[in-house]
Order: structure tokens, then sequence, then C-alpha cells
């Protein structure tokens, strides 16, 4: 990979300076001081320093089925070519021609033969390497004119990509926790039964600071709530009384799934390790109601159960990777979340729901009735996101205590300072 | 009041030592340089050393005449929430959730019980007192986490907020001086008739300098000019030959106005004190025409008089409070007029018409009749404060020399010059 | 002219410093650095030290006609007013009332008495003298606000404006040099048949760097490759098999060209003066097809010839000045483009056709088939260039090689390499 070095220092002192100091500034149990979700030149450092080095997810095998499919990824105004090549393998390019910088591809998804530049033709193969450019100066040799390649990685069909020369190594580590308890779902042999973009109004952290908590659920989301546990993230003796109904439910379902799952061999204990710079957590979880899928009742949603998969309910194999990703893995669907920041104050919530590649659409499964849970959740969570956004804004904004139920946000933002802390630095 | 102190300094010495480079360019008797009026640091710091310091308009109290009505005011990207408590007071609050910042109440005006955060329901008494906040942490003291009050002054019903820690103390001669001659228009006895937000595009220094004088009236106003003296702002010896006529009409509507006042005790005389830090003016003068109202003829636009007022032929009493208000008060109704910044470019103007709380619509007043005057003016104003945005923002531009009418507009920019000269210095 | 020298000096020296460290990082043979095209602060320093410093094509005599014509024309935020005075004199003014700044004419063009400021009616005669201010203070000399005049060059129809006050003067060697080309073509008894104006989605430079090559022609401009030589820029040795045939004609229509131009005494010699700070090229050269202007077949596209021209294959005396102009004069028809910042990443592209002054459309013309080619390319060209602009702001983005077809490419990023080297030096 040709290295970026010879480009002329951004007099960026100024800004890390300022994120220094913010850093500092933060109290652990309170969230981040208002500027780190406002100021345009932190979010520039965000991306640089932390976008820019850490594995980000982009999507799952299941987007690119064949050879020559490929979808483009923006990670602020960088933009990530993914595709499959012509050995079926999954390749990750920045998508700039190496001839005046033209975008290269300018759909999200598609499918090529080759990667033809819009502006002056030249031609790369999937490989990335230049096939064709005419007239070529002399002394210009194109084997030094292949597509920058980004580095990739495949956990159990998941798909992260990373920008930096030398990408975090414990993404070893997350493979090989987190592929077990997705491998039954076989994503490999999943399909996209839809996907939808909502672009939430406000600051990449405080989409995940709202998704790694459910203090919110209960009056936030009528929907999720059907089926997701709203006692998420507390303790027994933290469980307040009006919520202890649901909360033996919970331990009763919980403790069906742990026979259930150990019967078949699946993997289901929390393993929460979210200090490291790859910073994951995953746990095979039960569900509310009939304990099967994101439905009203808790009911499977797709006839065609995923991979050699016999029995609906199974709870749900959940993931969160940091900085970006969260995915749940039922036995009937998957459903994966990517955060993508488009600036200071709004981020892409990519929401991909995934059934079996042989389901048949209006025959096992109703697209409106799958994605209905999650659609209106998101919809709800992007309204809290602008709130806060709106709210943290404010000069009067004092970051104020977290609760009983917030010790995953808390996790989270902590995460955030110390990679912060240690890529400022460097 | 909880204190900003422990947030880090925004470093922006660049921009106040441009600030006090500008501010020493100016010369008296002409405008200020154009970066003043365009440069997005420098309306930073007119935010912060100016708007968030000064005392501010944010309306009257005929806008939140029952317990629990409030109305939420944007001082930049700060909202103050004004609202009348259990007990009838009239209180501000920050509009932010002391959890994790959220904005509070998102529409501009209305009527709670409670204050309830939206995303986590953390619920606040009208007083400010934190009454519920599901499991908070062991330590947390809900003692700590009332809202965030807001300095407030009602003058004869007139709504000044500071968002200082120690506001300017002289909004007491203000109170003083202005009150008697509001007092006799009952403020506290209206309803809002009409109220119409216009947002203009250019700095609020152009929206405040077009409003402190009449040089533009005769050739742009020529609805306003129907009763509104277009010699405003000009001694006897400066009027041109063409305005004698209105000008003396004016000095007989005065003489009369005079002996009118002084036989109800109203306060007359122009008390003009505009370099003080909370710079103010205030007269009773005559109008054109009938003299009673803004109308086409000058008759009266409402049938009920205000407050006790037996007379619809009293001129206005005319009020300016720098930096933001303006307001006439009228036998009949009265109007204001608060200017607040939205952007470099940017400034909302929200002219209000109040009459008597038993004026009854359709009967005693027209509502378009009512307003048509201002609308009109309001808009004209608007299109000769963008034609005077995109004038300054031009390299080209530079300060020309007022005239004869423009004293008033020497004496605004003098006092932002001061005023700026003394913050950017603390 | 007034000068603006008392004005406080804006703290660009950050910017600067950059700018200069991208020059020196520019590679010849390779395009600029990402943030040359991209960073708003560089964006700033093109305006203030090249637009704001060198001749700037603005349009042609035949926009403004008559007495009292004008055009205004936007160079970043500076808007200059150009106008035929009472004496049919070309002049240009700043766009701003010295009284208080407000912008003087709104519309892109129009014509005028005097011009008359829409706040408080000061009136200024088209030779920019104040003539009217109504209560001017005692002591304000009214002969000093006359409107800035602004430096203005004419050439053979074609104007051009400065506002240094200093404006290079080797416009005199491009006068000499480009107005016999021009002469011919009569463009003082043109009028303007079509006017469009597009905005590319990119940065000027962008717009120019695509205009001096035709590597893109072949596969992006299908209706002007029709009579456009796609070999434009290659030396014989350097033009690729499959587009020998074209050349072999290019070669034909050259031989015939010269001919037929030296028997009407039309020079003919391309004159490429590219390094100077007006830089310049100017060539008569032979069009494909029937040879007479820009149809899909070459025919003529306009009956009445311009001037006294008798032959309608006279090719297409074509005309490059750095940094905005590009034209055509054809035997039948000019068409100019100027090109003019808008923002970082935002360009007008005004392209005009002029026809002889006597040419009736409907009967010797249609504007749809006069203007089709040319507007195609144009939008043909814009996507392009907002194609670079996405890949050349992605951080992935590296200069790479230019082609052989590339030469002028080069030439004209060189010579903005050497004029901001210079010019930051100042």
């Amino acid at each position: 990979m040709t290295t970026l070095a010879s480009r002329p220092a951004v007099t960026d002192q100024g800004a890390r300076d300022r994120l220094a100091a913010l850093l500092d500034a933060r109290r652990p149990g309170r969230a981040l001081p208002g500027a780190c979700y406002t100021d345009p030149e932190l979010y520039e450092l965000d991306l640089r320093l932390l976008w820019q080095r850490q594995w980000i997810f982009v999507g799952s095998v299941a987007e690119i089925p064949e050879e020559g499919d490929y979808r483009t990824v923006d990670l602020g105004t960088a933009s990530v070519l993914v595709l499959r090549d012509d050995d079926r393998q999954v390749r990750a390019f920045r998508n700039v021609c190496r001839h005046r910088g033209s975008r290269l591809v300018t759909e999200p998804s598609g499918s090529v033969g080759n990667i033809v530049c819009g502006y002056h033709r030249w031609t790369y193969g999937t490989d990335g390497a230049l096939r064709h450019a005419p007239q070529l100066a002399a002394g210009t040799d194109p084997a030094c004119l292949s597509l920058l390649s980004v580095h990739l990685r495949e956990v159990a069909g998941l798909i992260f990509v990373c920008l930096a020369a030398e990408p975090p190594s414990d993404i070893d580590v997350v493979a090989d926790v987190v592929a077990p308890y997705l491998r039954p779902h076989a994503l490999e042999r999943t399909k996209v039964a839809a996907q939808v973009d909502l672009v939430e109004q406000g600051n990449w952290k405080l989409t995940m600071e709202n998704n790694r908590e459910c203090y919110h659920c209960e009056s936030g989301h009528p929907e999720l709530t059907c089926t997701f546990f709203p006692t998420w993230g507390l303790r027994d003796e933290q469980v307040p009384a009006r919520m202890r109904p649901a909360h033996e439910r919970y331990r009763a379902a919980e403790a069906e799934l742990a026979t259930m799952s150990a019967a078949r061999g699946l993997p289901f204990a929390r393993v929460r390790d979210l200090e490291r710079p790859t910073g994951f957590w995953v746990q095979r979880e039960p569900m509310d109601g009939a304990g099967e899928s994101f439905s009203r009742d808790g009911t499977r949603l797709v006839a065609r159960l995923l991979g050699d998969l016999d029995e609906p309910r199974l709870g749900r194999a959940s993931v969160h990777v940091q900085p970006n990703l969260w995915c749940h893995a039922l036995a009937d669907h998957v459903v994966t979340f990517a955060a993508l920041p488009l600036a200071p104050d709004r981020t892409l919530v990519r929401t991909t729901w995934l059934v079996h590649e042989d389901a048949v659409e209006g025959v096992d499964y109703d697209v409106d009735a799958l994605t209905e849970v999650w659609r209106r959740t998101n919809e709800e969570d992007g309204a809290f996101v602008a709130l806060t956004q709106a709210g943290v804004s404010d000069p009067a904004y004092e970051p104020g205590p977290y609760t009983e139920a917030e010790g995953d946000v808390d996790a989270f933002v902590s995460w955030y300072v110390a990679r912060m802390r240690e890529e400022v630095a460097r």
C-alpha cells in the first residue's frame, strides 16, 4: 500500500491541544464535554485519529454475493470500495483514480467487470491492477498505479476495514471470540432482505451512546420492548419494582436459553471486553414473548431458519464492536447496524436485514413485518439523538451523572477517551 | 446557579485580537468595518461577550398568561425557557436536561404541568427542581440537579433575561425610567393578537442600525409614513425643505400631545441614555394623520383601549433598549419587536401585537388591519438589511459617513464598540 | 481609486504557510495536492491573491450595447458593475454604495439612467460621481464619495477587469497578440444570441484543468468531437493508432486552413505564452466535418457571417487567457466561456453565444441548434469536474502522472504555482 507520508501535515495542533484538554476534563461516570460532539475541528480529529485508524464495520458478505459485486462506504470524506474479486475474494480499495483523483465508483452498490474511471477511462481489474491507460508518458510505470488497497477482515461474514497502515492487531481476538456465536447463523448463506439508511441529526458518539443503554427503552421504544427486555444493563438488585415482572420473565427465559444453547453447542456466555483497541461485547440473550424474533408477539418473522438451525427459540446472539457495529443474530434472521459519521452533527445508521438465501419473499417472510420493529426503534432513537445534539450544543450543557442503567455508555465513552488520548499523543 | 467555570476555555484569542483591531479601526460617524458583520468567529464573540452578558428582551407577560405557560427563546445556540410557575411567578431556565443534555422543551411555546425530558423522562417542577429520575447512582444528589436558572427581570410587562453570572446592574435605571411610560398601557391585562417571525438576511447589528434611523423611511416605507413622521431623528434646522410641511405637522402634534399627556399624568419627555451598559431611549411621540394608531389614516385599530385609557389620541410611547428591543405603546395596542441573532448573516425579528385582554377579534379589531403597517414595514426593512449584508461582505466595502439623520445609528454603533472593548479586555 | 490599505489585515498567516508548503509539495507533471482544491482558507487565498490581482474576463461588449446598459459579475464576495456610460465608454465600478455599503445593483444585467442605491437613494452618475445624497453632515465632501472604480481593459471586444491597485502590465502583450485574431470576427457588431450559466460542483482550478486537455474528449464528448479534433494537444508521434484517421484529417484541414487564412490576411499561428502573469494562448485551428461550425456535421449554424467575412470555412480562432477565459471565434459565431469561482467546490461557467447584430433569430439561426454542442459538452464537463472534486477531497488522493495529452494542464498548474508563490511571498 502506498503511504501517504509525503502529504504536508495539516496544522491541527490547536485542535489536538483542545481535544487533549477536553479529554482531561471528562469526569468518569459522565458524558463528554459538549465540544466533543459539536466542534468541526474535533470531528475532523475523530475521523483522522479514530475512524481512519480503527477497524470499521462496513457490511456483510451477503451484500456482495457474486464476483464483481461491490459496495462503497464513506468514512468521512474517504470512500472505500468493497468488492468481491474475480477469484471470489473480498477486497477493499480506496475509491480514487490514481490519475487525477476522480471518484471511481459513484453508486452505493452494483456490479462491475473492471473498474473504469468515468473521466479518462483508466481501467483497473478487480484485483486493483491498472490494466489500461492510454498515452502514459515515458517513464510512467503502470505497476505503481494500482488502486490503493485497504486492510480488510471478515469475521463470520461481517466485513471490517481499516484505513491505517498498521491496523490494531486485536481484531484477531475479536474474531476468535465472536465468530463461534455467529457461525451457526451462516451469514455466507444469507441474502439481503432489506436495507434502510437513516440519517440521525447528531454526532456519531451520541448515536453509539444511545445504543449502549436501554434506560430509555421503557418509555421510548414500545415496539422493541415487546421482545427486548427493558432491564438490559441492570444487575438484579438494580431493577426497580415496576420492572420486576419483566425481569423475572428474563431470568426464566435466560435459564431456558442456557439449556437449549448447551444442548446445541451454541456459545452463550457474555464476553465483555470493551477496553481494548477493538473493544467488543458478545452474548446470546433471551427474548420476551414467544422468544423467537423481533415481532410484536415474539414469534418468528421468517419461516426458513438460518443455516442448519432447527429451533426458532434461540434468542439473539448480539454483538457490539467499537466504534460502529451492533448486530443481532436470531434463528430466523440477522440484523446488522453500521453507524457512519457524515458531519459533526449527522450520522448515518445503515440497518440491514439478512435472511436465508433460499427464503422467498412473500412466502417465507414479509419485508414490512420483518423490518417494522427496528425501523420504528431507529426512528425513535434518531429523535432522541437529535434532542441530545441540540442540548449538548447549548453553552449551558454540563455532562450529568449516568444512572445505574448506563454502565455501558460509560464504558463506551471511557474507551473513546482512552483511544483518543493515545492517538492524540502519537 | 451552577457556574460554567470548569469548562475548558475556547481558544479564541485570535478572534479577540482581530476584534480589538477592528474596534480600534472604527471611525466615529461611520459604520463598523465589514468583518464585524460577516466574520463567523466575530459573530461567536458577539454571542459570547454581548448576547450572553447583556439583558436581552425575550417577550412580554401576555405571552405566558397562565401557570405552566412557557415560551422558548434562542440566543445563538443557547435556548432559554421562560415560564410562569405554579405560583404565577415568571422564571427562566436553561432549556437543557441535567442528565445527558437533551433539549427539554422543543416547541416555541406551550403549556406544561411539569417539565419532562423526552429522552429518559427526568421530570422537573416549574420551579426547576428535579422531581423524578429513576435509578440514580449511589451518591447522586438530586438537589444538585435542578434546572440551571437564568436571571430574569420584568419591566412593566416586558421580560428581559441575562445569561451572565452577574448581570449589568443598571437594569434598575431602565426599569425606573421606562416603566412609568408603559404602565398606563397595562401590559399585564393584554393578550397576544398576533405574532410574526421574520428572518432578515443580515447581521443583527444591521437590523438594529436600520431600526435606529428613519433616513430611509421617506422612500422606503410608504405605509409607515402615513403616521410615523419621517423627520424622526432630525433637529429642526436639519429638516430639508421638502419635508417642512410634515415637520410642521409634527411640531403641532407634539405640542398638543404634550398638553394631553400632562393632563393625564402621562410621562412625555425624551430620555436618551444610550451609552450605559443597558443603553435605552424612551419618549412619548405624536403620530401623523388622526394620530391614534398605525393605520393608513391614523385612526384607531382596536375599539377597546388599553388599561384604563379614555382617549385614543395619545401617540406612541416608544422604547428602545439595547441590544435588541424596540416597542411602541399606543392607546389601542402595543407592538414589540425582538431582534435575535441566528447566524452571522441571519437575524430573527419577532413582532408581537398586544391588545386588551377583553378585546374581541372580529368585533373590536381585525388582525390583518392591525398588523398590516408593521408587517409591510418589516419586510421592507428586511430587504434593506439584506442589501446591506451583501455590500458589507464585499472586500470593496468601506464604512461611509453617517448623515445628519443617522445620529442614533452612530450612537448604537458607538455603544457596541464601547461594550465590546470592555468585554474583550476582561 | 481609493485604496483599501486602512483595512486591518486579516490574519491569514497560517493559511499562507500551508499554501506555501503545498506549492512546494507539488511535483511537475502532476496535479496539485488535494487541499488546494478543497480547503476553504486556501480558496480565500485564491480569491485574494489571484482573482483580486489578475486580469479577469467578465464578458464582451455585445452584452452592454447601449448607454446605461450594465452587467454585474461576482468575483468571490466582490461584485463588479460593468457598464457603458453616457459617453459610450465601458467602465467598471465596485458594486457597493459609499454610504453604508448597501449593494447597489442587484440584477445580473439591465439598464440604468443613474445608479441609485435602493436603501437611502444615494444617486451616482454612470461616471461614478455622487450626484445626490440628502442631508450630508457638515464637512462631508461628495467628491470623495464617488463609486470606487475598477481597472478595465477591452481586447477586440472582450472585457477584462482587474481589482488590483496595480494590475499586471502584460495585458498589453495579450492585447497586441490576440486582437488581430479576433478583429475579423467584429465582436463590436455582434449581439448575444444566448447565455447559459452552469454551476459546476468543483473548484475553479478543476474547471480550468478539465478545459486544458482533450484526453477525455474521445469518450466524454460525443457531440463535440464531431467537429473538434480529439487529438488536440498531442504531437504527431504521440497520436495513438486508433486516432490516426482523425489526425490525418486534422493535418489536411490544417494545411487547407493555413492557405485560406493567408489568402485573407488572417493570423493563423499558434502563440503559446502561458508562463507570464497574464498567461495566454491563441491559434486559428481547423475543424472536422464540413469545417464551418460546432454543429453535428460541421456546417454553419448562422446564415449571416460575422463582420465582413465572406467564407464560412475558417475554423476557429481560439483564445485562452489565464485564469478564466476560453473562447472560439468562428466565421458564423463566437462562443465565450468565463469560469467564475463561487465556493471552494463550486464554479460558475458562463457561456455566451454571439452572432452578427443583424442576424435574425428563427431566420438566420436557431438558438437550440446554435447552442446544443456546447450546452451538452459543458454538462459533460461539469460531471467530470464533480467526480474529480469528490476524489481530490478524499484523504487517499495523491496527484497522479499527467499523460502525453495533458501538457497544457501541466502548464496551467505550473502557472498557478508560480503566480501563487510570487503573491504569497509579497
